[in-house]
């Protein structure tokens, strides 16, 4: 535990206060960077914006600054340690490409050049991800500055990679060829949204998910449905009774022994939940739907946050043109994604999809499945004591109560955690409106200063809160 | 009734016998022209058969011989009053176009220049269907040469459509335009198949059918199976709940009343069936198909010929391509097919179906149904007076019992029947093995003549046992 005392709350606000013109401009310069990954003709870009970061982080005053290449775009890396040995290590994840972005996109000002409206900073990346990466620049400053540090009160390391938006295809080998650097204790990740400006919020968890694609084949070819119809198993039928049979009529999948395993939500878990301002038309229109339906007994927000699901991702087979073709195809396909809560085991449900698909096809539809891949769900306990500490911080920096959600994708968390086996906790305070992959993607200038002051505050609390000994794996 | 005697066997068979040559002589020389309806490059070559065509039954002594337009290509029309004012009228058809051929595809010799190899004429459309157009010349001669009448026994029709291999798609018009001189008291189809050269046999009806696309729209563009998965009702699942409600476990149809007005096999109709020499290994193998499936407590023959079906054409939705897109789509379709059997009412099978659409698809699902087509089933019952005169015709004709077939497909004898509202029948004498749509597709010349034996008798039978008292409508 640190001896120095912890940053009292007006030093941290003032830092910031002082520091926040400065800051502001150095985001928009790396803002001005149009880092997109997606796009090869932007490659120069992504590695400027990499060099930036890592000449800013050196400038904040990190000792270790390095680009990492991989076989995509650059990720920076940044390593300052406490003095303290008894000090946790924390590893804070985000990254500095942006999605595409053009004025004709429906922009009200160049996604490149950015502008201060309302206050409100706009420009592509702003929320999603570089504001959110370099309010730590800032937290780190004002820790050090209001208790008088010359280091971090916990070892501090920034793994910011540069493929995020383009699917992270390099990340997992990234992390475990560096595995040894990235070691830590925990893993805070800079990346999401809260619920909203007036209800922030911080996530405990994300969905895992594994995904496979079923072929079936039936007849050698395509053959008349009036000569042979009625008498051969025709593979387009068969692939709509198998994805039928997924779920039965609550809308609970019917794999044998698919909830085996599922941590249940608790009751104190599902008042949280049901706390929280949810509206349903606003979140259809989100959802861009017309009606909600699923599982039998479950909220909205239990179903996308904390109920494991099978979703028809595609189906094909046959004739899909315009008008009538009366064929019997001899091949149909499924792709079936199935996301996975805490306590579920993405080899258990595969074998089950293995064993349900063989068991569920007639003869004379020989069938092949291809998993594509397994991401492991990550949860963190509502009592485990980092989430404590990242929770207490934020209730500093936003003078009141900080509520719970989770995410209903996957993402790079899960590898973070599976490669690092290390808790994965969320520090973000962006907010739904801030049109992330959008036109006017934006950033609220006052959220991005709470999210300085809260990581101000977060560095002291693991230390003083998250001592060796309470560092022990409680995530499932 | 005539008073003119009929033909004796005998004379009949003498006449074949010496004009046999010469006529295998025409056919091979019809043969040689490629009246290819499909391809517009021989469209000068359809009608280079519809000339020949003409011209040939025009020399066979049809006093009325002509080449109807179509907004397709041309069809033949022949006619050949009886002199007897009670001689019930029967209208032949057929067609002379044929199916597109290259010596590459596999044919041993060149599809158009016919070869005689082993008894059999190997030729595109020696069997589909010119050879079984042509028996009609050759037995209509004998008919008249081994009566000594100068006219027919019957008032003799030839319609010969030059489209039925691009899927007939002006002959109802045709039908319409030209009703009131193509009106017949039956109508004789020379377009199929006998079980084979040792089982004679006569189909007495084929299905009827109505097919229909349903588009199903979920939400208003395809959404992120994460972030909204488990929580909206999903389109493609939707659409493979849909489809795989259609059967029962049994494999019977579901859509409410679908067998209500179905016409039952009688206990005879069933035996007949099953005196037939079917063998499953065989079968499958023409249906490319590695096992039988559907409704239960029928034989496969009772279920393509005699039982009405659901079928899945073709079904698609979401992302189809390779890998994996965790999306839900806002898009689904379906293309069913209902086959129809006697009894059963097009009109009412769509009812149902969009009631069914209605009833089963979710909230937050909007669908539209499409329906292509409504083709009646035929049947003609075994007592049928015409029906036994074929079947007389053919047993005198092939020396033996002739067996009952029907086919599972629709085709153009929906439309003679509707339009000209008169009883079908079928006198074909092509095999299997003859190879319709394939290379090396022949005709066995021995069943050739002995078509123009069966037509031969069946003109004296027809006007012997098929008074005008008899010809009511016992159609379904």
């Amino acid at each position: 535990m640190s001896s120095i005392p912890a940053a009292p709350d007006d030093a941290v606000r003032a830092c910031i206060a002082d520091w926040r013109a400065a800051f502001l401009d150095d985001l928009a310069e790396w803002l001005r960077i149009p880092s997109v990954s997606a796009d090869p003709g932007h490659a120069a870009d992504v590695r400027r914006s990499a060099d930036w970061l890592a000449a800013k982080l050196a400038a904040t005053g990190f000792p270790v600054t390095e680009v990492w290449d991989t076989d995509g775009a650059p990720a920076v890396f940044a390593d300052w340690p406490s003095g303290d040995p008894a000090a946790p290590t924390v590893l804070v994840y985000g990254h500095h490409d942006v999605q595409p972005a053009a004025r004709s996109d429906g922009w009200h000002s160049d996604p490149f050049v950015p502008e201060q409206r309302d206050g409100r900073l706009y420009a592509r990346g702003a929320a999603d991800d570089k504001g959110q990466v370099l309010f730590h620049a800032l937290g780190v400053r004002a820790h050090l500055t209001a208790t008088g540090r010359t280091s971090p009160a916990v070892n501090l390391k920034l793994l910011i990679e540069g493929e995020e938006e383009s699917g992270s295809p390099h990340f997992p080998e990234l992390l475990r060829t560096h595995a040894t650097r990235l070691a830590c204790d925990a893993v805070i990740i800079s990346d999401t949204s809260m619920w909203s400006k007036d209800t922030p919020t911080v996530c405990t968890g994300m969905r895992g998910l594994t995904d496979c694609q079923i072929d079936l084949y039936g007849p050698g070819q395509d053959i008349h449905s009036g000569a042979f119809g009625g008498a051969v198993p025709n593979p387009a039928t068969e692939a709509a009774r198998l994805a039928a049979s997924l779920h039965d009529e609550q809308r609970r999948v019917t794999l044998p022994g698919f909830y085996d395993d599922v941590i249940e939500l608790t009751p104190a878990e599902r008042e949280l939940f049901a706390e929280l301002p949810f509206d349903e038309d606003t979140w259809l229109r989100t959802a861009h739907s017309h009606a909600t339906l699923g599982e039998e007994g479950h909220t909205t927000l239990e179903r996308i946050w904390a109920r494991p699901t099978a979703e028809v991702n595609g189906i094909a087979g046959g004739y899909q043109g315009p008008g009538s073709k009366t064929v019997i195809p001899s091949h149909a396909l499924l792709k079936l994604s199935f996301r996975l809560v805490a306590g579920q085991d993405a080899e258990k449900i595969q074998q089950s999809v293995r064993e349900w698909a063989a068991r569920t096809l007639p003869d004379g539809i020989r069938h092949e499945i291809v998993f594509w891949g397994a991401t492991r769900p990550c949860l963190t306990p509502l009592g485990h004591p980092a989430l404590t500490s990242v929770v207490r911080s934020m209730e500093r920096a936003f003078g009141g109560r900080v509520r719970f959600t989770r995410e209903g994708g996957s993402g790079p968390a899960a590898d973070l955690q599976d490669v690092l086996d290390a808790p994965v906790l969320f520090l973000g305070i962006s907010v739904p409106s801030d049109g992330w992959h959008s036109p006017d993607e934006k950033v609220e200038l006052d959220l991005l200063t709470k999210g300085a002051e809260a990581a101000a505050y977060l560095w002291d609390d693991l230390a003083e809160h998250w001592s060796t000994q309470a560092r022990t794996p409680t995530v499932p």
